[in-house]
């Protein structure tokens, strides 16, 4: 059991990116940004169901089909599942639609809980008022054995590797430059300690970074 | 001719270190994000003039040797010169003893010129205060058809870098965050467009990542 990391950045270091509207609820720079990822074919066939055998396959989808393995619980923030846009909506039910793409016990960090929605495909949103150690205890229990990912965005997710709680962080950094939105590394220094840092450059041009222990 | 950055920065794209005090002019930091250049053999040959034939010989060390390549003037800020701390000086000579490893005429863009300062080893620093354009005519004239690198700090390269000025980027990025100094990427979105970007990781773990035209 690990419990683990992945995000797409910047090569300034922008996890999340800030130019979003009730239109275009990811933004302009998001499709940049996640490019790579969503180009291969394990994305096609995972989260778009998309069967024809389209997409690349090389260093990035080998990164793609390590994302889905084994993940048997999730923790997100509030803004990750859209609740600051739709605090007063108490029939929000995420982005995803009626297909959420996680197929696992998702836990959603957030001072006002509301009840557990639960999805026909083994999705259910659970919502908690909780520190990182007790959600993670949370989502350890909900895992039985399998790995635990901390999603995002990176304001949930600093604490999380702040504190220790992270085994194996790896981050897609695309080759462009944001200049905006919001940094995965602030408050970080230092945390190369205790773990091997290796890297890997795909076709698409990605820095695959990952952080072990 | 063509007119080149090359960097070393940190996963979290600090370039520079804020941590200097007069006994210890690079500061703590330095040391660590410039530990896998400093430890080549060219850097050894070239700089500490150790003919031992020790340092390291990889990816590193090719990057180092194309450092020194084709450079035949170079522009830098007054802080990477020294004269923020030496303003009242008028015999500073700069960090590098009588030996600076430049071997050819340096610019340094301050406000405040003064004499330039030669040296038997052919390195010449000359005082401007000019703009990144002006500079840069200046420094290509001294060329004589050689490379003119932009040496830094990251404040002084990135109006270079947003005038469109240079045509090869090379930023070292050491595997660490170390939370603090001066980045090197802010107010440059979009840079990416109009040059090929690639990377590829040293033996060390540093990322080279090059911007070329």
């Amino acid at each position: 059991m690990a419990v683990r990391v992945d995000l797409n950045i910047s090569l300034d270091g922008f996890a999340t990116t800030t130019d979003q509207t009730p239109e275009n609820p990811f933004g302009q720079d998001w499709g940049r940004l996640t490019a790579a990822y969503v180009g291969t074919r394990t994305f096609r066939e995972r989260v778009l169901h998309d069967t024809s055998g389209e997409g690349t396959t090389g260093v990035d989808d080998r990164y793609a089909a390590a994302y889905f393995e084994d993940v048997a619980a999730e923790i997100m923030g509030a803004g990750m599942f859209g609740l600051h846009d739709h605090a007063d909506d108490p029939d929000w039910r995420g982005w995803w639609g009626e297909e959420p793409p996680f197929h696992c016990p998702v836990f959603v960090l957030t001072h006002i809980p509301r009840e557990s929605i639960e999805f026909a495909n083994g999705t259910a949103f659970h919502f908690l008022d909780a520190t990182p150690e007790e959600a993670l205890a949370s989502a350890t229990d909900a895992a039985g054995g399998g790995d635990v990912r901390i999603g995002g965005g990176p304001t949930t997710i600093r604490p999380f590797l702040a504190a220790g709680l992270v085994d194996r962080l790896h981050v897609a950094i695309a080759p462009i430059l944001l200049g905006r939105g919001i940094r995965l590394w602030d408050g970080l220094r230092g945390l190369e300690a205790g773990y091997t840092v290796t890297s890997e450059t795909a076709e698409s041009g990605t820095i695959h970074l990952t952080f072990a222990r």
